[in-house]
């Protein structure tokens, strides 16, 4: 069966905004006014406003020869829902705005709004806007994600305070040894015809890179718990530099457990496989996309209740830095290793 | 004197951001939290929410061999502010987003940002976010502006009515003429060392082009006027685009009449020295950045006291479709020809 191919030309920037977004009810009551005008509208009466924003730049963020479009849709929107939940709050609207190349059609473009409605669908969010335009090279996509939270209840990253638990969900690492399996497949495929990579017993790891979901049950959770994070992010660079980010905005330190540390069966195998010191990649591996986030010593009780969270060390004062405490019990300074879209090699 | 020259990467991404967005103070009362955790974290109790964003890319938006950063990165706002306005409310936050090849330096970006400080400086918005990464090729801007307005003020498209009057602030046609003039110079520039453009006589042209601005003033002076238009649009895309952009969302026609188009002196002059035709030129020119809007008939006094301020045409019954009176009487169906970024040439 031969794949239909429309070239974007041929209906235009309005014909393909039309198309791309005629999917997208509003179900939130904040949503006033979605795609079509110059400007979305909303109201936020009796929440504060959260805005957070990515770009999205083919080579850099994503390599199409294994991301497929839907689930690159779907991770551009989710990644952008985790800031949200990051500072404690819901996920309400998006604007998706798209630079694209000549060698797409108007059926790629298809498949990667329908990562983007099956993102907006199940996690109950509105697209309500964006832009559409050319580029002389690659797919560039901008995501803005917008939410709310009431007042009180906002999580920032400057909150800590000294004996705070720090906490994690799920665990650390996985994104990465996914990232690791399919740049090796892509370089064992090279050349030829009927490749067939061999993902078995790592779907967990493809899964993490290429699917990765972002924590609302944490955050449900911890609102049944009533429990408001005093310092919270989510851990998109590596946990290494969001706790450096925390220490940093909260002017403290913090003493981390190796032993503590949340790591996927899959992941240490895949470690193994490729000789790779397992800890480095959990605390440096970046795109888990998991929150990080301290409470009162006093939450402990409450935090064990919640499914998929790990007390992984503590917060302390400022002068005696952030360190990793490791099975042996040394002491190893925590410095920022982790991605970093400045330098790409 | 030597151009001082710091490569990104020796700053790395936090410290770009660091440097680029510490001369930002938060002015509004709306803006909670800017640059510095997942969100940007903002208040709107007694207005409505409105939010735009734009992607702009180097080589399809602009050209660098004669748009200077710092006149892009204003523009690159602006552009941004007039949705807010064309909304019939007021930018207050801003969010930029970059992706930066390697042939661009620290002191790029800062010239970058001067502009967009400055048009923040002089419409009074706050810079609270974005997101900074590389990119293969060229530069890259993500802009997402957020604004408000009270509830019953907003100007949709969509709300024009048989008679209402059609109103333009400002003159048309003027950057699309000095878009025009800076590639007549980039061309005749080519291989020469020492060429000096010639821009004498039209500096009108260039500015329009190169450093547009928004018209809060027209905003500010319905408002005083008490005048909420039945619908309104900035006109970025051409006259012509964006009068059907409003007879398709309201369901009506248009009468629009030639010889009342505002047209600079400038305009004109550049038109008939480039063979062009004037009223082609200003219908569809694109990037004007004028307020395109709608108030019903009893109305017109009020708006004969705006500044800048023109009656082009009205609004008819939808059957008689949109159309421009030309100065013989003829009446020729009104076509989008306007910018189209989705087929460059």
């Amino acid at each position: 069966m031969e794949e239909k191919a429309t070239e974007i030309s041929t209906i235009g920037e309005f014909g393909l905004i039309d198309r791309l977004t005629r999917d997208f009810p509003l179900r939130n009551k904040s949503s006033l006014k979605g795609v079509g005008d110059d400007c979305a509208v909303m109201e936020y009466k009796d929440t504060e406003v959260l805005v957070s924003t990515d770009l999205l730049v083919e080579g850099i963020h994503f390599d199409l020869t294994y991301v497929p479009l839907k689930h690159l849709g779907y991770k551009a929107a989710v990644v952008n829902f985790s800031d949200i939940y990051a500072m404690n709050g819901h996920p309400r609207q998006i604007t998706v705005s798209l630079a694209i190349s000549k060698r797409f059609t108007v059926e790629h473009m298809e498949e990667l709004y329908s990562g983007i409605r099956l993102a907006c669908d199940i996690y109950g969010v509105d697209l309500v806007g964006g832009d559409t335009t050319s580029s002389r090279s690659g797919l560039i996509i901008s995501v803005t994600a917008i939410g709310d939270a009431p007042a009180g209840n906002i999580a920032y990253r400057s909150g800590a305070k000294d004996t705070d638990l720090i906490c994690v969900s799920g665990d650390l690492g996985a994104a990465y040894m996914g990232l690791q399996l399919l740049e090796r497949e892509k370089v064992a495929s090279a050349g030829q015809k009927d490749f067939v990579p061999q993902f078995s017993g790592k779907e967990y790891l493809i899964e993490r890179q290429l699917k990765p979901e972002a924590r609302r049950d944490v955050i449900e959770n911890l609102a049944k718990e009533g429990i408001v994070p005093t310092s919270m992010m989510d851990i998109s660079d590596g946990l290494s530099s969001e706790l450096l980010h925390i220490c940093k905005a909260s002017d403290c330190g913090c003493r981390v457990y190796e032993d503590r540390i949340p790591i996927d069966y899959q992941t240490a195998v895949m470690a193994e496989e490729l000789n790779m010191n397992l800890v480095t990649a959990a605390m440096n591996g970046g795109e888990d996309y998991e929150l990080l986030f301290t409470v009162p010593l006093h939450a402990h009780e409450a935090i064990r209740k919640i499914p998929g969270v790990h007390v992984i060390g503590h917060i302390t004062k400022p002068s005696i830095g952030a360190a990793l405490i490791t099975r042996d019990g040394a002491e190893i300074p925590i410095r920022a290793q982790g991605w970093n879209h400045m330098t790409p090699d």
